[in-house]
């Protein structure tokens, strides 16, 4: 039986974790639950998992939570705010936490999990875009692994299973190309918020659907597996495929090529990072290549994906430019959905941010988190003057 | 360093292996090497190689390769014949034994290396269809590992490192479709030699090719799969993949699938099997698969490819059944080569020797070379009487 602790439990990634351990009853338990806001959500998850710890955002909600299960024979120990995360990844008795919370929220309770030597399945993209260098020597340092949930990592993981780290010549990230994969550069100067959450292959959340749109989704993949697998950005590779199909490919040191394959369905690899190094069985539908019939690769196109380009340079550059990067993106992006920018200005934004800053080394985690805070102000700044 | 024995030196793969060989001087020694008639390549592999023991098919090719290297400083033990070929097996140091032999002439040497404990880099398919069950059985008693070279298998031998046997649910082997894939039923009554060794992606021996125009060599491998990787034929499928890049894919329990992908090109298999488990760098063309540009994917139309369900039928049969498939397809294939029957009918051939003989089950070596020579009898006997 193996316990998890789930922080980020009513959003995309965390109910499908719920839905894979209500299927897997005899291997898995739930020891904790983070959530926001939806608080109605987290009452029935309480009420159908009974984990230990529960954390909300808020006090009132908190309260609220306490007044729903004053009666019922299952009361779980309730916190919130920014202490609750963290009682939620490490105080409950946790074997794995699923770190499904978006943004850089993510990265204190991470922290503080793998510092009590709590395995990772990591969801969370910003946890190695802004801290990669100190999560991954913290987790060596604690003999914590770092097990990825997204697909593409996930694919990779998989492909290298059985392989010695320096037979790996290559990491070939596959990308859908996001919504605007058929539109021209010039037609994306007119984009809509509605245009860019039109996914065409996954449901997702709609900060994630929209950098799947701008391609900075990849540059975020890109850097995250630099840090996860320790692999130079020079052989990390992203292809565009728009079937998501392939959901990613290594390349070993004698040219052969692993793929992992399946149908973009969030469960799988949310399942494997759960079952590792096993595999459970699973009840979803399953890919046939023949009814698919043909699967499509190119190479993406910096011009019309700037923000792409922008990320391997972030990456490249190392320190904290990753950490602004990302902080930048995030206030971009909101300001995109709020409709206060146009999409093709979410890279301008990032970079005008990116340029306020001289180059820095990430050397603890308050340098990691003011510089986030710092650049997230400046990238608001720009917004407002740009107005 | 790795002693390797060679049996078949001087055809396709053997040749294909030597240049392994040569580009990996520091990791790889040739301990023996066998041919049949080729005698001057022969030759100038002793004088390149040097190795302790040396084999042909006659007696008086013995005498003239003991003349030629009269006054060489290096002089192999030279032996011919049946028994010079278990000898080249056997006799010299050597760590693993590369079967680049065609045909059920394979058996002998191969078994008589695994009962000397000498692992098995298997490129003769006949080893496995035609007595899988026993050499499975000797391998297991030996402590014996039998690595595919086949690149198919080695696909499959690939995607399964790291895991568990039972966590995989299919086995899928992709097939090219050979010199006819775009051909109709109708025009296949009219196929000559020539257009059959047309192949679109493979350069190999005229045995395989044919094999491959008729998809028999899939039935072969699928046969040959069972018993390597110990799956039932219900879970092993072919698929068709006319570009020959996804060499072969696994499924999962959990419904997760790997490939393994490349160029068309055997020296990256013949490697695996002689570096696995490491793997090291080969300097041959590699994939990319944004300038492949689309894999297609189809079912196999029985229809067309009889020949692959009757292979199917005679695995599913067991017993001698596979045997008496493979020795009566040589036959035909040879009378189909030597234009004595038609392409069409090289299935008729088989499917008639097959009806000759009553269920048999493989007991011993003995039993199989028996019926292996009888089905041989019985299958020229009926292109004799067709005629």
């Amino acid at each position: 039986m193996r316990k998890i602790g789930l922080i980020g439990s009513t959003g995309s990634i965390g109910t499908q974790t719920l839905e894979v351990v209500r299927a897997q009853r005899e291997n898995l338990q739930v020891s904790s639950l983070a959530a926001g806001r939806n608080v109605d959500l987290l009452l029935a998850q309480i009420r159908e998992f009974k984990p230990e710890v529960v954390a909300v955002a808020e006090a009132k909600d908190a309260e609220w939570l306490a007044q729903q299960l004053r009666v019922e024979s299952w009361v779980p120990e309730i916190y919130w705010g920014t202490e609750g995360l963290l009682k939620a990844a490490t105080e409950a008795e946790i074997d794995l936490l699923v770190t499904a919370i978006t943004g850089a929220r993510g990265l204190l309770p991470t922290i503080a999990a793998i510092k009590q030597g709590i395995d990772i399945a990591l969801a969370n993209k910003e946890t190695l875009v802004a801290a990669g260098e100190l999560v991954m020597a913290l987790a060596e340092k604690h003999g914590v692994k770092i097990i990825p949930v997204d697909s593409e990592h996930s694919a990779i993981f998989q492909c290298i299973q059985g392989s010695k780290k320096n037979e790996v010549s290559k990491l070939i990230l596959t990308a859908s190309g996001g919504a605007f994969r058929e539109w021209d550069i010039q037609r994306l100067q007119e984009a809509t918020v509605r245009d860019a959450l039109a996914h065409p292959n996954w449901s997702m959340g709609a900060k994630i659907t929209i950098d799947s749109a701008t391609m900075i989704n990849k540059g975020l993949e890109v850097i995250e597996a630099h840090w996860l697998f320790g692999i130079p950005y020079e052989q990390i590779q992203v292809l565009l495929h728009p079937q998501s199909i392939i959901h990613s490919l290594v390349e070993f040191c004698d040219g052969s090529q692993l793929a992992q394959l399946g149908l973009p369905d969030m469960r799988l690899p949310i399942q494997y990072a759960l079952s590792w190094p096993q595999r459970w069985s699973g009840a979803w539908p399953r890919l046939d290549l023949a009814s698919i019939g043909s699967l499509t690769f190119s190479l993406p196109d910096y011009a019309k994906y700037p923000g792409l380009k922008l990320a391997y340079l972030a990456g490249q550059a190392g320190g904290l430019a990753p950490t602004i990067f990302n902080a930048a993106n995030e206030v971009a992006v909101t300001a995109f959905l709020n409709e206060e920018i146009k999409f093709v200005e979410i890279v301008d934004v990032i970079a005008a941010t990116l340029d306020q800053f001289s180059p820095q080394k990430a050397e603890d985690l308050e340098v990691v988190l003011h510089i986030d805070q710092q650049a997230r102000y400046k990238a608001a700044e720009l917004i407002k003057k740009g107005r």
